[in-house]
């Protein structure tokens, strides 16, 4: 399978269309104002799911073929890849099974069986988490869908920034986090695709900052320890997710702990929508004053909303 | 000065169009299916100022002559018409005063402020707001704007109901909380006019349940001691709002302080808003499943979105 372009982009927007929540891109004048640019947000906390990630995992489980289907899909992840997979199977009327550690926090587990995932406990450990999908891929037949390394996915999560795009045309820039890649690369082919005089910055916890070291370094460094909040971008990039990104991104900006969650609540303030720790990673960074974002028509994707109240970062814990 | 009919509504959102936000209105199939009714969400957490007030405020200092004008407004309240008139004014380049007593939260007079509203503070008893509103009324002639007793206030909280009802027709139900009558008897007007045969129920905290004993009784009840999170519906009813009212509304609704900030949760985490707990009321009562919402269309305005992040309901205090 080759790589995604636009037009796979475009195939996945057509696929996902009845499934797929078409997300609000949203303005704020105070935060253009502490910015010193013109955002536009693209709403993705109010995608089905609550994040991006369904539109990756629809387009994947609606590319099978019905043989294909029939065996189900799965896949290893506590996060809102394994709910967004969960339910584009239940759409499909598919099985979905989902392998989980058996320390994975009661409210991840709830929102997965809520889609009908069919979730397997193991151990909290990489081996124990690939021996048992192993083991259920191997006695039903089902096709692993990867969170990010999948061409499939890349192209649904593409389909955020295409909308973006075609609801606000002439962006001078378009920013995405970056965990695993799988936005920023999917939103690199759209963007170069319709928008080439574009500009694809990315942004990233200092304390998981194995993109911005990775692009540096000309090959992938694997996120060994990473230390954030924003816990939808802790992971490593896969070979795919990278290859596009060395192509396509032109920079990659970092920021603090402390500046990403001075931007989520500024987004919750003044906006009045709740985002994710992960999602207000590129809010931070526009708040930076970068010298290739002041002034611009800057696109920003707020890739999810899914956030435990209890725990909300500007207190302490209970 | 006649009540606001159908006719003083449109020219209310005609003036105010071009400095008011269009808010949108959201469904949420999880609350739909909860409520056992099709919700429709009139969001006015993403109005200026972060509330429906902003609508009346900005309709009654454009309704003014530029004689009237020129001497500025004023008002004596600390909540979000204080706020509202101070943006209004601003937006006219005219003067607000605002009396706010001496013991107001800091954020809300730093609110007030950030729109360039003139304050003055006083001692927070009744009396002395009074005494000194008059006192900057005789110095400087500004016109007193009620934050909900006043007939241009009325038509300009009416428009929210208005641009509802031209997106979304034929609507069963119309719901909005009550406190001063405000936001409800222009909802009345605007319902009247356009969908006559539709049903106008408001909610109420049963801590501050004056508008439905005042309902009963058929005379204004004060609310003298209100207990409610809901700090936006501890007002008493205004002498125009309940005559109104009186004529129009056919039920309201009253809902526990557990059922408030329930409701109040559920919309922040499935529809990923911010709304305030008065604005959660509304959703509390069609949790309710009251006979005369299951099964129907019913529109809800959301008022408004001014929540102090650091005291949610749903935590013990810091």
């Amino acid at each position: 399978m080759n790589p995604p372009d636009l037009a796979a982009i475009r195939a996945a927007a057509k696929r996902i269309e009845r499934y797929a929540r078409r997300t609000p891109v949203f303005t704020c004048e105070s935060l253009n104002l502490l910015a010193d640019a013109e955002l536009f947000f693209k709403c993705e906390n109010f995608q089905k799911v609550g994040a991006f990630k369904f539109r990756g995992a629809c387009n994947a489980v609606f590319s099978l073929s019905n043989e294909e289907a029939k065996r189900g899909v799965a896949t290893h992840s506590s996060g809102n890849h394994a709910a967004a997979l969960a339910l584009a199977a239940k759409l499909r009327g598919i099985d979905a099974h989902i392998v989980m550690p058996s320390n994975a926090p009661e409210v991840k587990r709830a929102a997965v069986a809520g889609y009908g995932g069919k979730i397997t406990l193991c151990e909290p450990t990489l081996a124990a988490r690939e021996a048992t999908i192993a083991q259920i891929v191997e006695r039903t037949g089902a096709v692993l869908v990867h969170p990010y390394n999948d061409y499939r996915v890349i192209a649904g999560q593409g389909t955020a920034a295409l909308e973006l795009m075609q609801e606000i045309p002439s962006l001078d820039v378009v920013m995405t986090p970056v965990g695993g890649g799988g936005l920023l690369s999917g939103t690199c082919i759209a963007v170069t695709g319709v928008s080439p005089a574009a500009r694809i910055i990315a942004a990233e916890p200092q304390g998981a900052d194995d993109a911005f070291r990775s692009l540096k370094a000309g090959k992938i460094i694997p996120m060994t320890d990473p230390k954030t909040i924003a816990d939808g971008l802790r992971s490593s990039l896969g070979d795919r997710t990278f290859a596009i990104m060395q192509k396509h991104v032109h920079e990659i900006i970092t920021v603090s702990e402390e500046a990403i969650i001075h931007a989520m609540r500024q987004v919750w303030e003044r906006m009045k929508i709740i985002i994710e720790a992960s999602a207000a990673v590129p809010v931070a960074a526009v708040l930076q004053r970068n010298k290739n974002i002041i002034g611009r028509r800057v696109g920003i994707i707020l890739s999810g909303g899914n956030v435990d109240l209890e725990k909300l970062p500007w207190r302490g814990p209970v």
